[in-house]
Protein backbone atom coordinates (compact mmCIF):
# COMPACT_ATOMS: atom_id res chain seq x y z
CA UNK A 1 0.00 0.00 0.00
CA UNK A 2 0.93 3.91 -0.78
CA UNK A 3 2.07 5.36 2.63
CA UNK A 4 2.83 8.38 0.28
CA UNK A 5 0.95 10.43 -2.21
CA UNK A 6 1.24 13.43 -4.28
CA UNK A 7 -2.11 15.90 -4.18
CA UNK A 8 -1.93 19.16 -5.90
CA UNK A 9 1.97 20.02 -4.58
CA UNK A 10 1.61 18.08 -1.51
CA UNK A 11 3.31 15.06 -0.18
CA UNK A 12 0.26 13.33 2.48
CA UNK A 13 -0.37 10.74 4.21
CA UNK A 14 -1.91 7.91 2.03
CA UNK A 15 -4.45 8.22 5.39
CA UNK A 16 -5.29 11.81 4.54
CA UNK A 17 -4.67 12.18 1.06
CA UNK A 18 -7.79 13.55 -0.39
CA UNK A 19 -9.08 16.28 -3.10
CA UNK A 20 -11.84 18.52 -2.99
CA UNK A 21 -15.82 17.29 -2.94
CA UNK A 22 -16.17 19.48 -5.93
CA UNK A 23 -13.26 18.21 -7.70
CA UNK A 24 -14.67 17.34 -11.13
CA UNK A 25 -13.02 14.07 -11.60
CA UNK A 26 -15.26 13.16 -8.36
CA UNK A 27 -18.39 14.51 -10.08
CA UNK A 28 -18.14 14.27 -13.19
CA UNK A 29 -15.30 11.51 -14.09
CA UNK A 30 -13.66 14.48 -15.87
CA UNK A 31 -10.42 13.58 -15.58
CA UNK A 32 -7.35 10.96 -17.11
CA UNK A 33 -4.73 9.03 -15.51
CA UNK A 34 -1.95 6.78 -16.29
CA UNK A 35 -0.29 3.83 -14.42
CA UNK A 36 3.72 3.11 -15.29
CA UNK A 37 5.19 0.22 -13.84
CA UNK A 38 7.88 0.32 -11.52
CA UNK A 39 10.80 -1.98 -11.85
CA UNK A 40 14.07 -1.82 -10.36
CA UNK A 41 12.78 1.60 -8.58
CA UNK A 42 12.54 3.32 -12.02
CA UNK A 43 9.70 4.33 -13.83
CA UNK A 44 9.28 2.16 -17.45
CA UNK A 45 8.38 3.61 -20.28
CA UNK A 46 7.44 7.17 -18.89
CA UNK A 47 8.07 9.30 -21.98
CA UNK A 48 5.48 6.90 -24.03
CA UNK A 49 3.02 7.47 -21.27
CA UNK A 50 3.35 10.93 -20.74
CA UNK A 51 2.88 11.37 -24.77
CA UNK A 52 -0.06 9.34 -24.32
CA UNK A 53 -1.25 11.47 -21.34
CA UNK A 54 -0.88 14.53 -23.12
CA UNK A 55 -2.89 13.44 -25.69
CA UNK A 56 -5.97 12.53 -23.48
CA UNK A 57 -5.61 16.15 -22.03
CA UNK A 58 -5.41 18.16 -25.09
CA UNK A 59 -8.75 15.54 -26.17
CA UNK A 60 -10.52 17.42 -23.03
CA UNK A 61 -9.02 20.72 -23.50
CA UNK A 62 -7.16 20.05 -19.72
CA UNK A 63 -4.06 21.71 -19.25
CA UNK A 64 -0.75 20.08 -18.28
CA UNK A 65 -0.68 20.62 -14.79
CA UNK A 66 2.97 21.06 -15.02
CA UNK A 67 6.15 20.59 -17.05
CA UNK A 68 7.41 16.85 -18.02
CA UNK A 69 10.22 17.48 -16.42
CA UNK A 70 8.43 18.21 -13.17
CA UNK A 71 5.97 15.40 -13.18
CA UNK A 72 8.43 13.05 -13.99
CA UNK A 73 10.43 14.45 -10.52
CA UNK A 74 7.25 13.79 -8.67
CA UNK A 75 6.62 11.05 -10.14
CA UNK A 76 10.25 9.17 -9.11
CA UNK A 77 9.64 11.09 -5.44
CA UNK A 78 6.13 9.01 -4.95
CA UNK A 79 8.11 5.91 -5.90
CA UNK A 80 11.25 7.04 -3.74
CA UNK A 81 9.25 7.99 -0.81
CA UNK A 82 7.55 4.56 -1.19
CA UNK A 83 10.42 2.79 -1.27
CA UNK A 84 8.77 0.64 -4.05
CA UNK A 85 11.25 -1.11 -6.30
CA UNK A 86 9.01 -2.96 -8.21
CA UNK A 87 4.81 -2.39 -8.46
CA UNK A 88 2.83 0.57 -9.97
CA UNK A 89 2.88 4.11 -10.37
CA UNK A 90 -0.81 5.97 -10.59
CA UNK A 91 -1.14 9.13 -11.68
CA UNK A 92 -4.55 11.22 -11.97
CA UNK A 93 -5.11 14.51 -13.68
CA UNK A 94 -8.32 16.27 -13.60
CA UNK A 95 -9.79 19.17 -14.72
CA UNK A 96 -10.11 21.02 -11.46
CA UNK A 97 -12.22 21.90 -8.51
CA UNK A 98 -14.91 24.04 -9.52
CA UNK A 99 -18.78 24.66 -8.59
CA UNK A 100 -20.71 21.90 -10.28
CA UNK A 101 -21.88 22.38 -13.33
CA UNK A 102 -21.34 19.88 -16.56
CA UNK A 103 -19.49 22.72 -19.26
CA UNK A 104 -16.09 23.71 -18.54
CA UNK A 105 -15.64 26.19 -15.67
CA UNK A 106 -15.99 29.85 -17.16
CA UNK A 107 -13.25 31.09 -14.77
CA UNK A 108 -9.50 29.63 -14.89
CA UNK A 109 -8.91 26.54 -12.80
CA UNK A 110 -5.70 24.58 -11.92
CA UNK A 111 -6.22 20.89 -12.71
CA UNK A 112 -5.59 18.52 -10.21
CA UNK A 113 -2.97 15.78 -9.70
CA UNK A 114 -2.40 12.83 -7.48
CA UNK A 115 0.52 10.45 -7.47
CA UNK A 116 0.44 7.40 -5.86
CA UNK A 117 2.68 4.39 -6.00
CA UNK A 118 2.90 0.78 -4.57
CA UNK A 119 4.96 -2.81 -4.43
CA UNK A 120 3.86 -5.77 -6.18
CA UNK A 121 6.02 -9.05 -5.51
CA UNK A 122 7.32 -9.47 -8.95
CA UNK A 123 7.09 -12.94 -7.51
CA UNK A 124 3.40 -12.69 -7.22
CA UNK A 125 2.99 -11.55 -11.19
CA UNK A 126 5.70 -14.60 -12.50
CA UNK A 127 3.28 -17.30 -10.27
CA UNK A 128 0.33 -15.68 -12.03
CA UNK A 129 1.59 -15.63 -15.24
CA UNK A 130 3.34 -19.49 -14.98
CA UNK A 131 -1.10 -20.20 -14.52
CA UNK A 132 -2.15 -18.35 -16.54
CA UNK A 133 -5.26 -16.21 -16.63
CA UNK A 134 -8.66 -16.74 -17.86
CA UNK A 135 -10.71 -14.17 -19.58
CA UNK A 136 -14.50 -13.94 -20.21
CA UNK A 137 -16.30 -12.11 -22.72
CA UNK A 138 -18.28 -9.29 -22.15
CA UNK A 139 -20.50 -7.52 -24.62
CA UNK A 140 -18.75 -3.60 -26.04
CA UNK A 141 -20.87 -0.99 -23.80
CA UNK A 142 -18.15 1.68 -23.31
CA UNK A 143 -18.33 5.07 -24.99
CA UNK A 144 -16.82 5.52 -28.09
CA UNK A 145 -13.88 7.57 -26.82
CA UNK A 146 -11.98 4.53 -25.12
CA UNK A 147 -9.18 5.86 -27.08
CA UNK A 148 -9.06 8.86 -24.35
CA UNK A 149 -7.88 7.53 -20.95
CA UNK A 150 -10.12 8.97 -18.80
CA UNK A 151 -11.42 7.68 -15.58
CA UNK A 152 -15.17 7.17 -16.53
CA UNK A 153 -14.56 3.84 -15.39
CA UNK A 154 -18.04 2.87 -14.42
CA UNK A 155 -18.23 -0.01 -17.90
CA UNK A 156 -14.72 -1.13 -16.92
CA UNK A 157 -15.61 -1.86 -12.77
CA UNK A 158 -18.68 -3.99 -13.57
CA UNK A 159 -17.34 -5.82 -16.43
CA UNK A 160 -14.11 -6.71 -14.40
CA UNK A 161 -16.39 -8.05 -11.59
CA UNK A 162 -18.75 -9.90 -13.53
CA UNK A 163 -15.22 -11.79 -14.62
CA UNK A 164 -14.17 -12.19 -11.19
CA UNK A 165 -17.56 -14.14 -10.47
CA UNK A 166 -17.34 -16.20 -13.35
CA UNK A 167 -14.07 -17.02 -12.12
CA UNK A 168 -12.00 -15.10 -14.35
CA UNK A 169 -9.66 -12.39 -14.23
CA UNK A 170 -10.48 -10.19 -17.31
CA UNK A 171 -13.17 -9.38 -19.81
CA UNK A 172 -12.31 -9.13 -23.36
CA UNK A 173 -14.80 -6.59 -25.04
CA UNK A 174 -16.93 -7.58 -27.68
CA UNK A 175 -18.35 -4.98 -30.90
CA UNK A 176 -21.60 -5.37 -32.25
CA UNK A 177 -19.77 -6.84 -35.23
CA UNK A 178 -18.56 -9.87 -33.03
CA UNK A 179 -14.87 -8.80 -32.71
CA UNK A 180 -12.85 -8.62 -29.59
CA UNK A 181 -12.06 -4.73 -28.88
CA UNK A 182 -9.57 -4.95 -25.80
CA UNK A 183 -9.73 -5.82 -22.07
CA UNK A 184 -11.12 -4.49 -19.18
CA UNK A 185 -7.87 -2.88 -18.57
CA UNK A 186 -5.61 -4.58 -21.18
CA UNK A 187 -5.20 -5.32 -24.55
CA UNK A 188 -6.03 -8.65 -25.95
CA UNK A 189 -3.84 -10.74 -28.13
CA UNK A 190 -3.84 -14.18 -29.87
CA UNK A 191 -1.17 -16.47 -31.19
CA UNK A 192 -2.76 -18.20 -34.60
CA UNK A 193 -1.24 -22.06 -35.21
CA UNK A 194 1.60 -20.91 -37.56
CA UNK A 195 2.35 -18.29 -35.13
CA UNK A 196 1.19 -14.52 -36.31
CA UNK A 197 0.75 -12.73 -33.56
CA UNK A 198 -2.83 -10.84 -33.74
CA UNK A 199 -4.39 -7.80 -32.14
CA UNK A 200 -6.71 -5.38 -33.04
CA UNK A 201 -5.40 -2.09 -34.72
CA UNK A 202 -4.39 0.97 -32.53
CA UNK A 203 -7.27 2.98 -34.97
CA UNK A 204 -10.47 2.28 -33.68
CA UNK A 205 -12.14 0.94 -30.61
CA UNK A 206 -9.29 0.09 -28.02
CA UNK A 207 -6.70 2.45 -26.19
CA UNK A 208 -2.95 2.57 -27.69
CA UNK A 209 -1.40 0.55 -25.18
CA UNK A 210 1.62 1.56 -24.03
CA UNK A 211 2.49 -1.79 -23.30
CA UNK A 212 0.96 -2.96 -26.35
CA UNK A 213 3.37 -0.63 -28.83
CA UNK A 214 6.89 -1.62 -27.25
CA UNK A 215 5.72 -5.32 -27.32
CA UNK A 216 5.27 -4.44 -31.25
CA UNK A 217 9.18 -3.88 -31.42
CA UNK A 218 9.63 -7.27 -29.33
CA UNK A 219 8.08 -9.04 -31.58
CA UNK A 220 9.63 -7.65 -34.73
CA UNK A 221 13.25 -8.27 -33.01
CA UNK A 222 12.08 -11.44 -31.99
CA UNK A 223 11.42 -12.38 -36.27
CA UNK A 224 7.50 -12.90 -34.92
CA UNK A 225 4.87 -11.94 -37.78
CA UNK A 226 2.07 -9.27 -36.46
CA UNK A 227 -1.33 -8.95 -37.62
CA UNK A 228 -2.92 -5.93 -36.65
CA UNK A 229 -6.57 -6.91 -37.16
CA UNK A 230 -9.51 -7.77 -35.29
CA UNK A 231 -10.48 -11.61 -34.07
CA UNK A 232 -13.39 -13.20 -32.81
CA UNK A 233 -13.60 -14.44 -29.57
CA UNK A 234 -14.56 -17.98 -31.61
CA UNK A 235 -10.82 -17.48 -33.12
CA UNK A 236 -9.33 -16.86 -29.36
CA UNK A 237 -10.88 -20.16 -28.38
CA UNK A 238 -9.42 -22.18 -31.11
CA UNK A 239 -6.18 -19.84 -31.13
CA UNK A 240 -2.62 -21.79 -29.80
CA UNK A 241 -2.04 -18.94 -27.60
CA UNK A 242 -3.30 -15.56 -26.17
CA UNK A 243 -2.47 -13.29 -23.77
CA UNK A 244 -2.75 -9.65 -22.21
CA UNK A 245 -0.26 -6.91 -22.06
CA UNK A 246 -1.05 -4.11 -19.49
CA UNK A 247 1.90 -1.56 -17.36
CA UNK A 248 0.96 -3.44 -14.36
CA UNK A 249 0.67 -7.09 -16.16
CA UNK A 250 3.38 -6.84 -18.60
CA UNK A 251 2.51 -9.95 -21.04
CA UNK A 252 -0.14 -12.14 -19.09
CA UNK A 253 -0.71 -15.66 -20.67
CA UNK A 254 -4.45 -16.32 -21.09
CA UNK A 255 -5.42 -19.88 -20.96
CA UNK A 256 -9.22 -19.58 -20.92
CA UNK A 257 -11.83 -17.85 -22.73
CA UNK A 258 -15.34 -18.13 -21.56
CA UNK A 259 -14.26 -21.35 -19.56
CA UNK A 260 -12.98 -22.84 -22.59
CA UNK A 261 -9.00 -23.73 -22.73
CA UNK A 262 -7.10 -21.98 -25.26
CA UNK A 263 -4.17 -24.43 -26.73
CA UNK A 264 -3.43 -26.73 -23.80
CA UNK A 265 -5.03 -24.69 -21.23
CA UNK A 266 -1.45 -23.61 -20.21
CA UNK A 267 0.46 -20.31 -20.48
CA UNK A 268 2.10 -20.63 -24.09
CA UNK A 269 5.86 -20.97 -25.20
CA UNK A 270 6.14 -17.48 -27.07
CA UNK A 271 4.00 -15.35 -24.61
CA UNK A 272 6.11 -16.71 -22.12
CA UNK A 273 8.96 -15.84 -23.89
CA UNK A 274 7.55 -12.35 -24.97
CA UNK A 275 7.28 -11.68 -20.94
CA UNK A 276 10.97 -12.35 -20.45
CA UNK A 277 12.61 -10.40 -23.50
CA UNK A 278 9.90 -7.38 -22.65
CA UNK A 279 12.46 -5.64 -20.65
CA UNK A 280 14.56 -5.64 -23.27
CA UNK A 281 13.19 -3.31 -24.99
CA UNK A 282 11.66 -0.95 -22.40
CA UNK A 283 12.93 2.18 -21.59
CA UNK A 284 13.55 2.80 -17.33
CA UNK A 285 14.00 6.26 -16.02
CA UNK B 1 -22.80 28.75 -3.50
CA UNK B 2 -23.06 25.81 -0.41
CA UNK B 3 -20.64 27.12 2.14
CA UNK B 4 -21.23 23.75 4.54
CA UNK B 5 -21.24 20.35 2.85
CA UNK B 6 -22.02 17.38 4.60
CA UNK B 7 -19.60 14.44 3.57
CA UNK B 8 -19.41 10.64 5.64
CA UNK B 9 -20.75 12.15 8.83
CA UNK B 10 -19.71 15.57 9.40
CA UNK B 11 -20.82 18.91 8.48
CA UNK B 12 -18.12 20.46 7.08
CA UNK B 13 -16.89 24.13 5.70
CA UNK B 14 -17.46 23.57 1.89
CA UNK B 15 -13.62 24.67 1.02
CA UNK B 16 -12.25 21.63 3.48
CA UNK B 17 -14.83 19.02 2.16
CA UNK B 18 -13.11 16.64 0.84
CA UNK B 19 -13.11 12.64 -0.18
CA UNK B 20 -10.29 10.14 -0.13
CA UNK B 21 -7.96 10.29 -3.09
CA UNK B 22 -8.87 6.47 -3.45
CA UNK B 23 -12.45 6.80 -3.33
CA UNK B 24 -14.27 4.96 -6.05
CA UNK B 25 -15.75 7.62 -7.21
CA UNK B 26 -12.66 9.76 -7.82
CA UNK B 27 -10.73 6.87 -9.56
CA UNK B 28 -13.69 4.92 -11.30
CA UNK B 29 -16.80 7.24 -11.84
CA UNK B 30 -17.97 3.99 -9.31
CA UNK B 31 -21.00 6.22 -7.94
CA UNK B 32 -24.49 7.86 -8.53
CA UNK B 33 -26.05 10.93 -7.63
CA UNK B 34 -29.49 12.84 -7.30
CA UNK B 35 -29.73 16.58 -7.43
CA UNK B 36 -33.37 17.74 -6.14
CA UNK B 37 -34.98 21.09 -6.24
CA UNK B 38 -35.23 23.17 -3.19
CA UNK B 39 -38.55 25.61 -2.90
CA UNK B 40 -39.86 27.51 0.03
CA UNK B 41 -36.74 25.38 1.72
CA UNK B 42 -38.43 22.37 1.14
CA UNK B 43 -37.06 19.32 -1.07
CA UNK B 44 -39.20 18.92 -4.33
CA UNK B 45 -40.31 14.92 -4.77
CA UNK B 46 -37.68 13.79 -2.04
CA UNK B 47 -39.74 10.25 -2.38
CA UNK B 48 -39.41 9.88 -5.79
CA UNK B 49 -35.89 11.06 -6.09
CA UNK B 50 -35.01 8.18 -3.07
CA UNK B 51 -36.71 5.79 -4.78
CA UNK B 52 -34.74 6.78 -7.85
CA UNK B 53 -31.19 6.78 -6.17
CA UNK B 54 -32.09 3.07 -4.70
CA UNK B 55 -32.92 1.41 -7.57
CA UNK B 56 -29.23 3.07 -9.66
CA UNK B 57 -27.29 1.99 -6.09
CA UNK B 58 -28.95 -1.51 -6.47
CA UNK B 59 -28.02 -1.74 -10.22
CA UNK B 60 -24.44 -0.88 -9.34
CA UNK B 61 -24.83 -3.11 -5.78
CA UNK B 62 -23.74 -0.55 -3.83
CA UNK B 63 -25.46 -0.44 -0.26
CA UNK B 64 -27.99 2.01 0.78
CA UNK B 65 -25.47 4.55 3.13
CA UNK B 66 -27.98 4.84 5.92
CA UNK B 67 -31.70 4.71 5.95
CA UNK B 68 -34.21 7.02 3.69
CA UNK B 69 -35.36 8.68 7.24
CA UNK B 70 -31.71 9.75 8.11
CA UNK B 71 -30.56 10.81 4.80
CA UNK B 72 -33.78 13.03 4.41
CA UNK B 73 -32.87 14.12 7.46
CA UNK B 74 -29.28 14.77 6.42
CA UNK B 75 -30.28 16.66 2.98
CA UNK B 76 -33.01 18.88 4.72
CA UNK B 77 -30.20 19.51 7.69
CA UNK B 78 -27.80 21.00 4.36
CA UNK B 79 -30.44 22.83 3.29
CA UNK B 80 -31.00 24.89 6.41
CA UNK B 81 -27.70 25.33 6.95
CA UNK B 82 -27.10 26.65 4.23
CA UNK B 83 -30.08 28.61 4.38
CA UNK B 84 -31.62 28.07 0.70
CA UNK B 85 -34.92 28.94 0.12
CA UNK B 86 -34.78 28.24 -3.51
CA UNK B 87 -32.62 26.26 -5.44
CA UNK B 88 -31.01 22.70 -5.50
CA UNK B 89 -28.95 19.86 -3.00
CA UNK B 90 -26.82 17.62 -4.49
CA UNK B 91 -26.59 13.96 -3.40
CA UNK B 92 -23.82 11.56 -4.48
CA UNK B 93 -23.02 8.35 -3.25
CA UNK B 94 -19.96 6.26 -4.21
CA UNK B 95 -18.73 2.71 -3.47
CA UNK B 96 -16.26 3.96 -0.78
CA UNK B 97 -12.57 4.08 -0.69
CA UNK B 98 -10.69 1.42 -0.90
CA UNK B 99 -6.84 0.74 -2.40
CA UNK B 100 -7.70 0.73 -6.52
CA UNK B 101 -8.54 -2.45 -8.60
CA UNK B 102 -11.40 -2.03 -11.19
CA UNK B 103 -13.56 -4.77 -9.44
CA UNK B 104 -15.31 -4.34 -6.00
CA UNK B 105 -13.93 -4.17 -2.85
CA UNK B 106 -13.83 -8.00 -1.34
CA UNK B 107 -13.57 -6.36 1.86
CA UNK B 108 -16.95 -4.59 3.34
CA UNK B 109 -16.56 -0.36 2.43
CA UNK B 110 -18.41 2.03 3.29
CA UNK B 111 -20.13 4.38 0.72
CA UNK B 112 -19.26 7.50 0.50
CA UNK B 113 -21.76 10.63 0.61
CA UNK B 114 -21.83 14.00 0.19
CA UNK B 115 -24.37 16.41 0.17
CA UNK B 116 -23.90 20.03 -1.02
CA UNK B 117 -26.45 22.51 -1.55
CA UNK B 118 -26.95 25.68 -3.02
CA UNK B 119 -29.37 28.69 -3.76
CA UNK B 120 -30.47 29.48 -7.24
CA UNK B 121 -32.64 32.62 -7.59
CA UNK B 122 -35.78 31.95 -8.65
CA UNK B 123 -36.04 35.48 -10.54
CA UNK B 124 -32.86 34.08 -12.81
CA UNK B 125 -34.80 30.52 -13.92
CA UNK B 126 -38.20 32.71 -14.55
CA UNK B 127 -35.63 35.25 -16.87
CA UNK B 128 -34.37 32.52 -18.19
CA UNK B 129 -38.10 30.79 -19.10
CA UNK B 130 -38.96 33.76 -20.44
CA UNK B 131 -36.29 33.95 -23.16
CA UNK B 132 -35.81 30.04 -23.67
CA UNK B 133 -33.36 28.12 -23.97
CA UNK B 134 -31.53 26.91 -27.30
CA UNK B 135 -30.43 23.40 -27.84
CA UNK B 136 -28.10 21.63 -30.28
CA UNK B 137 -28.24 17.97 -31.60
CA UNK B 138 -25.09 15.33 -30.77
CA UNK B 139 -24.71 11.99 -31.19
CA UNK B 140 -25.16 9.75 -28.30
CA UNK B 141 -21.98 8.40 -27.43
CA UNK B 142 -23.06 7.60 -23.57
CA UNK B 143 -23.21 4.20 -22.82
CA UNK B 144 -26.45 1.98 -22.80
CA UNK B 145 -26.96 1.96 -18.69
CA UNK B 146 -28.09 5.72 -18.84
CA UNK B 147 -30.77 4.60 -16.53
CA UNK B 148 -28.37 4.80 -13.75
CA UNK B 149 -27.67 7.74 -12.83
CA UNK B 150 -24.29 7.55 -12.42
CA UNK B 151 -21.24 10.40 -11.93
CA UNK B 152 -20.17 8.82 -15.18
CA UNK B 153 -20.71 11.60 -16.62
CA UNK B 154 -17.50 12.52 -19.41
CA UNK B 155 -19.41 12.13 -22.40
CA UNK B 156 -22.10 14.52 -20.61
CA UNK B 157 -19.90 17.31 -19.98
CA UNK B 158 -18.49 17.28 -24.07
CA UNK B 159 -21.95 17.89 -24.78
CA UNK B 160 -22.87 20.12 -22.63
CA UNK B 161 -19.60 21.98 -23.43
CA UNK B 162 -19.91 21.83 -26.85
CA UNK B 163 -23.50 23.37 -26.90
CA UNK B 164 -22.43 26.07 -24.45
CA UNK B 165 -19.62 26.92 -27.99
CA UNK B 166 -22.50 26.60 -29.97
CA UNK B 167 -24.51 29.30 -28.02
CA UNK B 168 -26.71 26.92 -26.76
CA UNK B 169 -27.45 25.38 -23.32
CA UNK B 170 -28.41 21.89 -23.66
CA UNK B 171 -27.35 19.22 -25.91
CA UNK B 172 -30.26 16.53 -27.31
CA UNK B 173 -28.51 13.50 -28.20
CA UNK B 174 -29.50 11.98 -31.24
CA UNK B 175 -29.15 7.81 -31.41
CA UNK B 176 -28.24 5.59 -34.66
CA UNK B 177 -31.85 5.47 -35.66
CA UNK B 178 -32.21 9.24 -36.01
CA UNK B 179 -34.28 10.03 -32.74
CA UNK B 180 -33.73 12.59 -29.86
CA UNK B 181 -33.23 10.03 -26.91
CA UNK B 182 -32.98 12.93 -24.00
CA UNK B 183 -30.49 16.11 -23.42
CA UNK B 184 -27.29 15.98 -21.49
CA UNK B 185 -28.81 16.94 -18.09
CA UNK B 186 -32.55 16.80 -18.69
CA UNK B 187 -35.54 14.88 -20.72
CA UNK B 188 -36.10 16.84 -23.89
CA UNK B 189 -39.78 17.23 -25.22
CA UNK B 190 -42.10 18.45 -28.18
CA UNK B 191 -45.60 19.91 -28.88
CA UNK B 192 -46.96 19.45 -32.50
CA UNK B 193 -49.62 21.26 -34.21
CA UNK B 194 -52.45 19.56 -33.17
CA UNK B 195 -50.94 19.96 -29.19
CA UNK B 196 -49.70 16.53 -28.26
CA UNK B 197 -47.16 16.53 -26.01
CA UNK B 198 -44.41 13.86 -26.91
CA UNK B 199 -41.37 12.57 -25.08
CA UNK B 200 -39.54 9.49 -25.31
CA UNK B 201 -40.58 6.27 -23.22
CA UNK B 202 -38.51 6.07 -19.97
CA UNK B 203 -38.15 2.25 -21.13
CA UNK B 204 -34.82 2.26 -23.29
CA UNK B 205 -31.51 4.88 -24.11
CA UNK B 206 -32.61 8.02 -21.45
CA UNK B 207 -32.90 8.45 -17.41
CA UNK B 208 -36.19 7.94 -16.13
CA UNK B 209 -37.30 11.78 -15.09
CA UNK B 210 -38.34 12.67 -11.74
CA UNK B 211 -39.44 16.26 -13.36
CA UNK B 212 -40.90 14.22 -16.53
CA UNK B 213 -42.59 11.48 -14.33
CA UNK B 214 -44.34 14.15 -12.02
CA UNK B 215 -45.14 16.82 -15.56
CA UNK B 216 -46.75 13.62 -17.07
CA UNK B 217 -49.36 13.78 -14.23
CA UNK B 218 -49.61 17.42 -15.30
CA UNK B 219 -50.36 16.80 -18.65
CA UNK B 220 -53.56 14.53 -17.08
CA UNK B 221 -54.81 17.03 -15.20
CA UNK B 222 -54.64 19.83 -17.73
CA UNK B 223 -56.49 16.98 -20.64
CA UNK B 224 -53.00 17.56 -22.54
CA UNK B 225 -52.33 14.31 -24.91
CA UNK B 226 -49.03 12.39 -24.27
CA UNK B 227 -47.35 10.26 -26.80
CA UNK B 228 -44.23 8.22 -25.45
CA UNK B 229 -42.69 7.83 -28.47
CA UNK B 230 -39.29 9.15 -29.79
CA UNK B 231 -39.00 11.69 -32.03
CA UNK B 232 -36.53 13.00 -34.79
CA UNK B 233 -34.82 16.79 -34.70
CA UNK B 234 -36.66 17.24 -37.83
CA UNK B 235 -39.68 17.16 -35.93
CA UNK B 236 -38.44 18.90 -33.27
CA UNK B 237 -37.87 21.46 -35.51
CA UNK B 238 -41.25 21.79 -37.03
CA UNK B 239 -42.96 21.25 -33.66
CA UNK B 240 -44.99 23.63 -32.57
CA UNK B 241 -43.04 24.19 -29.19
CA UNK B 242 -40.40 22.16 -27.25
CA UNK B 243 -38.89 22.32 -23.83
CA UNK B 244 -37.24 20.27 -21.48
CA UNK B 245 -37.57 19.06 -17.80
CA UNK B 246 -35.15 18.83 -15.29
CA UNK B 247 -35.41 19.22 -11.25
CA UNK B 248 -33.34 22.38 -11.61
CA UNK B 249 -35.17 23.85 -14.59
CA UNK B 250 -38.48 22.40 -14.29
CA UNK B 251 -40.09 23.41 -17.28
CA UNK B 252 -37.86 24.92 -19.68
CA UNK B 253 -38.98 26.27 -23.09
CA UNK B 254 -36.79 25.60 -25.93
CA UNK B 255 -36.93 28.22 -28.51
CA UNK B 256 -34.41 26.93 -31.12
CA UNK B 257 -32.46 23.52 -32.80
CA UNK B 258 -29.06 24.13 -34.02
CA UNK B 259 -30.20 27.27 -34.96
CA UNK B 260 -33.08 26.39 -36.12
CA UNK B 261 -36.26 28.70 -34.31
CA UNK B 262 -38.92 26.12 -33.08
CA UNK B 263 -42.70 27.65 -33.84
CA UNK B 264 -42.34 31.46 -33.87
CA UNK B 265 -38.58 31.44 -31.64
CA UNK B 266 -40.55 32.12 -28.50
CA UNK B 267 -41.69 30.30 -26.01
CA UNK B 268 -44.78 28.57 -26.54
CA UNK B 269 -47.99 29.17 -24.41
CA UNK B 270 -48.51 25.46 -23.24
CA UNK B 271 -44.67 25.26 -21.64
CA UNK B 272 -45.16 28.13 -20.09
CA UNK B 273 -48.53 27.13 -18.81
CA UNK B 274 -46.68 23.63 -18.03
CA UNK B 275 -44.21 25.41 -15.92
CA UNK B 276 -46.88 27.61 -13.85
CA UNK B 277 -48.44 24.50 -12.86
CA UNK B 278 -46.12 22.19 -12.06
CA UNK B 279 -45.60 22.64 -8.23
CA UNK B 280 -49.14 21.96 -7.40
CA UNK B 281 -47.91 18.44 -8.49
CA UNK B 282 -44.88 18.35 -7.03
CA UNK B 283 -44.34 17.17 -3.37
CA UNK B 284 -42.53 18.94 -0.79
CA UNK B 285 -40.65 17.85 2.40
Amino acid sequence: MSRIAYVNGQYELMGAASVHIEDRGYQFADGVYEVCEIRGAKIIDFTKHMTRLQRSLRELRIAMPMALAALQIVMQEVVRRNRVRSGIVYLQVSRGVSRRDHAFPTHPVAPSVVVTARGISPQKGSDTAARGIKVITHAENRWPRVDIKSVSLLPNVLAKQAAREQGASEAWYVDAQGFVTEGASSNAWIITKDDRVVTRSADSGILAGITRAVLIDVLAAMQLKLEERPFTPAEAAAAKEAFVTASSQIVMPVVAIDNQPIGDGRPGAIARRLREEFHRFAEAV
